[in-house]
């Protein structure tokens, strides 16, 4: 293999040092010995604070829906390709399919009585349903089913598929850490069986993961969790339930909202009181009608999702009108904020819903997470 | 102070060194100085196994209620005396109010509009309610309604008092460190104020801590938990969903129970996944209609109450026919099982299910638990 | 077996029920079922702070010395009695052997040539060594040198033996938690080996472990640590090296000692940087000469060895003059201080070096350990 | 900003949609909103196993030192360009000062009289001495001795400068986990005081972190641990004596090496007995002359550093003959094996001594890490 030699730039700058004929020598033996020098470099690499590589970027459900609907048709599922999955690709990422640095977004698409093969792999994973129903899936062979609100996260290396039970196609979003497994290159991947069996597909109202993990304070003794939540769906009137609470409980003058109109749930591993997956932080936020969250920049990168309502949201300068389903990434350290339109009645049901999924976890558990009112 | 001196025995024995006048005149020594020898207390202070001093017991509920409706008309509730709460007391621990070494455990039972003045104290308690309802428990002025089949943890240093809003008395029982604490010499107690405001006597459907901290999965981001569970009741109607799905998992021929007709779940912090209090375990047993557990001992000390259905207990030798409300205690390293009578119809309603407390925590935390079946 | 019922006081007080004819009826009925009220025990059971039963108590080292030659020559060592050690009993804890409600402290003794046999229980224990040489533990067959000032730490349920291998007796100090396992009934004890090996009586200059878990700050990855410390030996020459520099670094003006002219070090487990037993803390204190430690009082008891130099110790409201090898108790939430005498020069040879040891790890995991400025 | 599109590539392949110009359409439609479908990408994003980016590769030493000496003629050291670093390049990265995707390694080089200029930063880093001596690197202000042998962690956030008290240069390595914040953007830098003070001049043997944490099993009460080692200097007399230690141990038949004629220890913090920087793992290996280590993978990427000896190195199938100073990279998943030669005599002196630092606590806190003999 041919490697090519890496070329120094010689800047005529205060910092740098005098450029010379005795400097480009010494430049040109760096090259040979594949060696950069950390002064020509430091500017970028060790900046006062953050700076992404990544922008603030807006993908419309609309047009997700479409061509998702267009690529039902289209595209089959099968092993080798795995998921109908369209990536969220970052417009400032370079042509990868990364939605951040550290983030994968899609949408995927099953169309009625698909199945998509068996896998498993090291990616920690997660689906939110933003409409419809009628997929099952199915995890370490318990069938999980999927509707409108429901949040369903999928622990690295557990076997999954999918299955769709219904006479329509299904559309969801996945998110998973495949861009920081794919850069710190601890990723495996592993195919499962491809025949889908009767087992499978079984539609049962429940999973066995809720009978077990999904009744509230309570552990099941004879059961052991492993890494990430043994709890395979949080379903949405369970998280719906939990919001209205927060900002009833304000109303009510108690304690209970992050910030003043601002209700926040993070789903949770009942087994261990953290974030659902080692490397994802999951959260729904509810801001009320009429309110706005206060402009925040926090180490580390997010995907939103607006579940419900209308409102709008400002990421590092730009802002955008958004309603249901819209997508939007906030990178590392950039402001952001939301805000609910006003209700016609002030009503609660105005209120503005966003599902928003990050890589919080990663850097808590490195004691790296910084965060600071804009 | 005058301190009596401690006579050392001298015995006969071959482990024992052999007696005489100079031995007598050392150990005369020993009692001067107030020291006393291993070599003629190991027998009893270094056993092979832990050797209780507790023993097997058991109380009937008809003869606890009937003896706290009397007490309930000769004894007033205020401060100073507190509680109007009446300690089972271990036969063999010599005239405590110990249940175990280190458990106490009580039925506490207020008359209409009747208040239990606020205070506080590190040891760490909870409630459970075996039949009735009426009384809210007020945790640092969240007003917790408490009804048959709740479980409430109220872990140490919280503020707390009792109000008995209805118009029939009400009894449950208490179950605290109290002996453990005692005996380690940990323990703080503070009166609160003597006067029980409007608030308190608020009869709110669910707690404040329910609606932050009582959906499954979900942590409220703008709040902190302390020590203990956040989480003020644990709901009936949780644990006998819990309990059926175990059991009906295992008719599917799938994982949930600890062993064959024997459904369990620990009532758990849902900010840790981890027991609901520092020192004190809390549990729900349901053993099928004609099925039995299988026979263990553990390190460490249990209370349990009958909640529902009849059946029979084996402790440590001794067999007792029980029914809704009897108490038993389990003392430590002391083989133990129940089995459930067979309905009639063998129907689910015919299971028993045991409420269960005990101080494993202690002992996990110190890696000193340990478990064999029988 | 015939168990006495417990007589319920019925006293008259305005915190208790008015004494009656009904009343002394419902006290009988708590007898007779082994009940007992809240009420009556209150003030005892929970008072407003820690009570001990304990009493501070100082031993003269010169008296323990001089029994423990007596016991030498008196009582022999070997299976069944196990240890020739001496308990040190807490005046008010009526003839327990036990140093406080938690601690077990004793003086051990073994004559030239000597072993005492091999056992091993859960209590967890460790030896110090005030004075002479010449004796090796070994634990799980690795033989330890014992030598003046060294802190010998030994988890619970490690295999372990003593050996005189010197032509002289050698004394030292045990503790353990033989009274908390004891009234938490958590305790465990097994015979080893009767006959001691040849191995067992290698007398290395260093043990095993001290060559793989004595280097600062490195780990021996190709081997596991258990439950407490896998350093076998903490060596006077490091301790007394790290007391000197903090006291040298307080006085070049830069941060190292607890308090002024208090240097503290505590030993710990390499392997987690915690406390080195699960049940038990040591520290050595170095109290430079003509200083004093400020008052204070803790959650938790614990016993002292003054290792060198002279002074004087406060506990309680009790005064003591102390010297090397004097052992006392410090009861739970009970205000001690100490102080060395002035050096006849100012020396730093003139501190007062005291070895603690405490209960408190327990109260850390526990939640329940408090301090205070006295 | 005008950003551009990322084309899709449409290929035939069996396991692709057939190529049609609906399918170009759709393709189109997803470039028009940034969307890159799963299944083309699949087989790159989601390897069976790490498909390493990386590739192994060898730096010289005496071509280090070399550049570096010429570099300390040429390039100053100021504020700016801050040290005097030369970094390796992987050369399969593309051109970034990178070792392997996640580490940093780079040759410092300090001229007689020299300052480098007090900063911080997160990220976490270290120094090792190869050769040499004269430089203190002063941390949070206290001056710490560098020399041969010797690591110094310095974790994120901790004011640091660099001074060179000889008269003659000096060059070490430094490791940081610089290309593992940059990815992940969560890297603050702030410059600190320009003007190096007398304080910082100073010279002493030791410096106080290792006063205060420096003696085994020994903790300061009085002083708090932040995140990562608060030991400032692990010296090379100590880590050379725990490697000779453990082949001692093996040649007498006791456990302590990780494999046969493989001594390995680990930089831990006294103050948690994990990683010494909470991404960086650091290790010394010694290889006993004329044996080998196993052939091993593991998640993750290292860089490793001969630090005395002379043997073979075997990485992902390329094989080098290394003495002092070299440096070579292993990237994640890359089989690595390492041989001593023979010594003339069979001599402990001709081991092979490898410094090694790796990205595996990252890993083993997001529950990726694995390994597997190759």
């Amino acid at each position: 293999m041919v490697v090519e030699t890496f070329p120094i730039r010689m800047v005529e700058s205060p910092e740098q040092p005098t450029p010379s004929d005795a400097l480009a020598d010494l430049y040109e033996g760096f090259e040979g010995e594949f060696l950069i020098p950390l002064w020509t470099e430091i500017g970028d690499l060790m900046p006062a604070h953050p700076r992404t590589k990544a922008r603030p970027h807006l993908w419309r459900w609309r047009n997700l829906i479409r061509l998702a609907d267009r690529a039902g048709e289209l595209v089959p599922v099968g092993r080798g390709g795995e998921r109908r999955a369209i990536a969220l690709a970052n417009p400032a990422l370079g042509g990868k399919p990364y939605a951040t640095p550290t983030l994968w977004a899609a949408i995927q698409y099953l169309m009625p009585g698909e199945d998509a093969p068996e896998h498993r792999h090291t990616q920690h994973a997660f689906r939110f349903v933003v409409e419809g129903e009628g997929v099952w899936t199915i995890v370490g062979r318990d069938p999980v089913p999927m509707r409108r609100g429901d949040f369903l996260p999928q622990a690295g290396w557990n076997w999954h598929a999918h299955h769709n039970a219904s006479s329509a196609p299904m559309a969801w979003i996945d998110g998973l850490d495949i861009p920081f497994q794919y850069v710190t290159e601890s990723q495996f991947f592993e195919f499962g069986r491809d025949e889908v069996t009767e087992e499978e597909h079984a539609t049962p109202d429940r999973s066995r993961s809720e009978r077990l993990w999904g009744h509230p304070g309570l552990t099941p003794v004879g059961v052991q969790a492993g890494t990430g939540s043994p709890l395979l769906a949080y379903r949405w009137v369970h998280t719906d339930a939990a919001l209205r609470d927060q900002l009833a409980l304000e109303s009510e003058g108690f304690r209970g909202v992050v910030e003043p109109g601002h209700a926040l749930v993070r789903f949770t591993n009942p087994a261990t009181g953290g974030d659902v997956l080692p490397t994802i932080r999951t959260e729904m936020h509810r801001i009320a009608a009429g309110r706005e969250s206060s402009p925040l920049r926090e180490v580390g990168s997010s995907v939103f999702q607006v579940f419900d309502g209308a409102g709008r949201v400002t990421v590092g300068g730009e802002t955008w009108a958004v309603e249901r389903g819209d997508m939007f990434v906030v990178p590392s350290w950039t402001d952001w904020s939301v805000s609910a339109d006003a209700g016609q009645d002030g009503s609660d049901s105005a209120a503005l819903d966003l599902f928003r999924f990050s890589d919080a976890p990663i850097f808590d558990a490195l004691h790296l997470y910084r965060s600071e009112k804009a």
